[in-house]
C-alpha cells in the first residue's frame, strides 16, 4: 500500500543474503526515511550505532557468515524497551533526563544476536497507558492513512513506521490492546504472543499481570519469520510455510460484548470468516456469558499495578505527566487493596470458565477494535447517530486476551483504496502462536 | 512421651497389615481417646462414618487387599479442610451454621483413597489467622505438656491430638507458621511441603500467596510415610529409609533477625547442629541481609488477601468474629492497593536474592520459634527481664519460608522430662521434602 523499504522479511532477507542489497545500503535508506518521517513515529534515531553495525553485518556476509533471516535487517523498538546506550523515555517528560540504558532488554538482545540492526526508538503512548497513541511528551503519533487521525496505541510509532514503509519490523508491547490495536488502525500485522512467551525484562512495566511483548510487521509471513527468530533464541529461524486451515475449528464470539460499533468492521470480519470457511475451516458460534465480569477486572488490575509504579513520581512531579495520564492514574491512589485482590481472584476464576466455554475451537476470529482510526484528540465519535467513546472501543475486544494470556494477532482486512484500515483479530484458544499465524496467513493470501 | 495409640505409622501399619490390630479396634480406640480429650483439640467426631469405613477397610484386609501404609489408619484434619458430610467451621461462629461439605478436599480424598480413615475435624485458630491457637469459637486449645499453655497455631488441634497420643497423623495448614509452630510447641513433627506441592482446593483460604497444606506426626519416619503417600497420589507409598546426612551442607542463619528469645531454644539448636556435624554434615554460617525487608512483606500480603475474603462478613456480622480476629482484620479495610502491589513486588524481587545469599547449602537449621509455649491468652511474656510479644515470636522464624515457598519441617529437640518442647526447624534450600526429612531423621535418631 505504501512504497517504502522492502517490507517483506522474506524478500528483504533474500536480497540481503544474496548480497543484492547490502545491510549498509538498507540501513542508510531506512535511516533516511525515518529522519524524514512525518507521522511523529520516531523518538530517537541511532544513526551512528546502526551504521556501524550494518558494516559489521555486511562484512560477515562478505565472509559467508549468515545469522539467519534477520541478518542485516533494520528494526525499530518502542521507546519502552531498553536499548544499550540510548535513553528509555516511555513517551513521558518524567523520563526526559533518563540516562542511557546500560544494557539491551533481553528481547532486543535476541534480535541483535539474530543479526537485526536497531535503528530507532519509536513513539509510545505515555507509559503505554492508553490505546490511542495521541498522548505523549513528543505529541501525537499520526496515522499514515490519514495524518489527522490516531495511530492507535500504545505501540503507536511501531505501527506507524511499519505502515509508512519505513521499517520491516518493530517491537511493541501489549497490555490490553497496544500491539493489536495500532496494527489494526494502521493496517499492519500485530502479534501478541501468549503471556510469558517473550521476556518483559528491560521493558518499562505497565502491569505485571497483563504485559506482553509483541511485534509488528507489514504482512503475516514477516510476522512468522520474526516470531520464529524471537521464540527460539539461539536458533537460526526460518519462517513457516503456512499449510492452510482445512479442518481448523474457528469460533465466532456472539453476544453484545463482541459487537463492533462500526458496521464496516462487522462486514469485514464476516467476509473474513467466509473466506476461511471457503478454504476449509469449520466455523462455529461461541458464547462467553462471563465476558462482562471478566473484562471488568482489567481496570482494577492494571490500574493498581500502574499506580504502584507511578505513585512517587505522581506526587513529586505531577506536572511532568500529560494531563490525560495524570487524570487516569491519580484516582487510583484511593483504590483499596481489597478491590485489587478481588479482581485477581475473579480473573483466575473466570479464565478457566471462559476457556471451557470456548469448547473445542482452535482459534477465535473477531474484530480487533470496535472503531477505525478516529481523529486525534477526540474522545467520542459518532457512528450511525450514536456517540461512541473511543478508548473502550479500542480496548474492549483485545483486553480479554491479556487477561487469559492467549496468543492473539491482528491482520488487516482487504482495504479499498482511500478507506481506513480494519483489523481482523485471530486468537489462539487451543492453537499456539504458529496456529494463529497459519489462520492469519490464510486471510493474508485469500 | 505420652502413652497413646500406636503413634508410629511404621508400627501401626505393620500391626494393621499383619492383622495383629484391626482397623475397627484401632478406630474405636482413637474415637474413645478423642471423645475423652481434655485439650479442646476436637471440633467434630465422625463416629458413624469412621466406624463404617473401618469395617470396609478391615474387610479388604481380610480379603488380602492392602492399599498401602495408611490402610486402616485413623487421621484427623484441621477444621479448615472440607470433609464430605461434615461442616467446615474454621474455628469461627461466622460458620456456626455451615452446611455439611459436599465433597472432600482433594488432599483429604487422597488420604481416603490410600486407606486412611477420617475420624475427626480438629481445632483451629479462628480462620487460621494467628499462631497461638487460643482464639476460636470453641475456646483455646490446650497444650498436652501443660494445659495452661497454648498449643501454638493455627493447626492447634492437629498438634495437640498428635502430641496427646490420640492420633498418628493429622492434616494442617501453614500460611506463616501454622503447621511448624504448633508442632514445635507441642513436641511433634510438622512438615510444610514446598508451595503448591499439595493442593489447597477445598481448604478455607487465608492467603493464596502463602497458604500451604502440611501434616503433623509423632516422629520423622511417620512424616516420611505420610508425605510419600500424599505426594504420590495413586501410588502405594512406602516411606523412606533415611540414608544419613554425610556430606549434606547445612546453613546456619546468623544475624539479629534469626535470634531466639529463649536461651534454651538457642542451646537446643546449637546442640542439634553439633549432632548433625558429628554424623558428617558440613556446617556453614549464612547471612541474609534482606530478611527484614522480605519479612515485612508478609503482613501486607496476607492481610490484604485475608481481608478481601472476610470484608462482607466483617461488615454484616462483626459480632460473630472473636474480638482479636476482628481487631486484626478490621484495619485492613483501609489498606491501599499500592501497598499490596508493592509488597508482592518486593517479595518477588527478594526471594531470588535470599536464595542467592544461601549459596550452596542444602538445608538451613534454625529454631522454629523464638519462644516455647506461653500461657493461654497472654500477649507478652518476660524472658531474662525483657518483655517479648508472643505473636511475632511465634511467626518470625517460620514465615520467611512461606514467602519463599521452600519446604520446611519442625522436629522436636530432645526433651528433659517436665520441660516444654522446643522445635528445630529444617528448611530445604536445594533440598526438596525428602532431603529435609532425611536431615530431620538424623536428628530424630541421634
Amino acid at each position: 500500500m505504501v512504497v517504502g523499504v522492502i517490507s517483506s522479511l522474506r524478500e528483504l532477507g533474500m536480497a540481503l543474503r544474496s548480497r543484492a542489497l547490502s545491510p549498509v545500503e538498507h540501513v542508510a535508506e531506512v535511516l533516511q526515511r525515518l529522519a524524514a518521517d512525518t507521522h511523529n513515529a520516531v523518538v530517537t534515531l541511532d544513526v551512528e550505532g546502526a551504521s556501524a553495525q550494518a558494516s559489521v553485518l555486511a562484512d560477515e556476509l562478505a565472509r559467508g557468515q549468515w545469522r539467519g533471516p534477520l541478518h542485516g535487517v533494520a528494526v525499530g523498538v518502542k521507546d519502552l524497551f531498553d536499548v544499550a546506550g540510548l535513553p528509555t523515555r516511555a513517551g513521558s517528560d518524567v523520563l526526559r533526563d533518563a540516562p542511557p540504558a546500560g544494557a539491551d532488554a533481553p528481547v532486543v538482545a535476541r534480535l541483535r544476536k539474530a543479526g537485526a540492526i536497531v535503528v530507532a526508538k519509536l513513539h509510545t503512548h505515555e507509559f503505554a497507558y492508553g490505546p490511542t497513541g495521541d498522548v505523549a511528551a513528543t505529541g501525537p503519533a499520526r496515522n499514515p492513512h490519514d495524518p489527522t487521525r490516531i495511530t492507535g496505541g500504545s505501540s503507536s510509532g511501531s505501527a506507524a513506521a511499519v505502515a509508512a514503509g519505513h521499517l520491516p519490523l518493530a517491537l511493541g508491547t501489549d497490555t490490553g490492546a497496544s500491539v493489536r490495536t495500532p496494527a489494526a488502525l494502521c493496517g499492519v500485522v500485530g502479534l501478541k504472543p501468549a503471556f510469558g512467551r517473550l521476556p518483559t525484562d528491560g521493558v518499562f512495566p505497565l502491569s505485571e499481570t497483563c504485559d506482553h511483548v509483541g511485534l509488528l510487521t507489514a504482512d503475516v509471513h514477516s510476522a512468522s519469520v520474526a516470531w520464529d527468530v524471537l521464540s527460539r533464541p539461539g536458533g537460526i529461524g526460518g519462517g513457516i510455510q503456512p499449510p492452510g486451515v482445512a479442518g481448523v475449528r474457528i469460533g465466532i464470539p456472539v453476544g453484545d460484548y463482541w459487537q463492533a460499533a462500526d458496521p464496516e468492521i462487522t462486514a469485514a470480519v464476516a467476509a473474513a470468516v467466509e473466506r476461511l470457511r471457503a478454504v476449509g475451516a469449520h466455523v462455529v458460534e461461541v458464547r462467553a456469558p462471563m465476558i462482562d465480569e471478566l473484562a471488568a477486572t482489567y481496570g482494577p488490575i492494571v490500574g493498581a499495578e500502574a499506580y504502584a509504579t507511578h505513585a512517587v513520581w505522581l506526587s513529586e512531579r505531577p506536572q511532568d505527566y500529560q494531563a490525560v495520564t495524570r487524570d487516569r492514574l491519580g484516582p487510583m491512589a484511593g483504590q483499596p487493596a481489597r478491590e485489587y485482590v478481588e479482581a485477581l481472584r475473579t480473573m483466575r476464576r473466570l479464565v478457566p470458565a471462559f476457556r471451557e466455554a470456548m469448547g473445542e475451537v482452535d482459534v477465535l476470529v473477531l474484530p480487533t477494535t470496535r472503531l477505525r482510526a478516529s481523529p486525534i484528540g477526540v474522545p467520542t465519535v459518532e457512528i450511525c447517530g450514536v456517540g461512541v467513546p473511543v478508548r473502550p472501543a479500542l480496548l474492549g475486544l483485545t483486553l480479554p486476551f491479556n487477561l487469559t494470556g492467549w496468543p492473539a494477532l491482528s491482520v488487516p482486512a482487504p482495504l479499498p483504496a482511500g478507506e481506513l484500515p480494519i483489523g481482523i483479530q485471530i486468537v489462539g484458544v487451543r492453537a499456539e502462536e504458529r496456529g494463529v499465524l497459519r489462520v492469519a496467513a490464510a486471510l493474508d493470501r485469500s
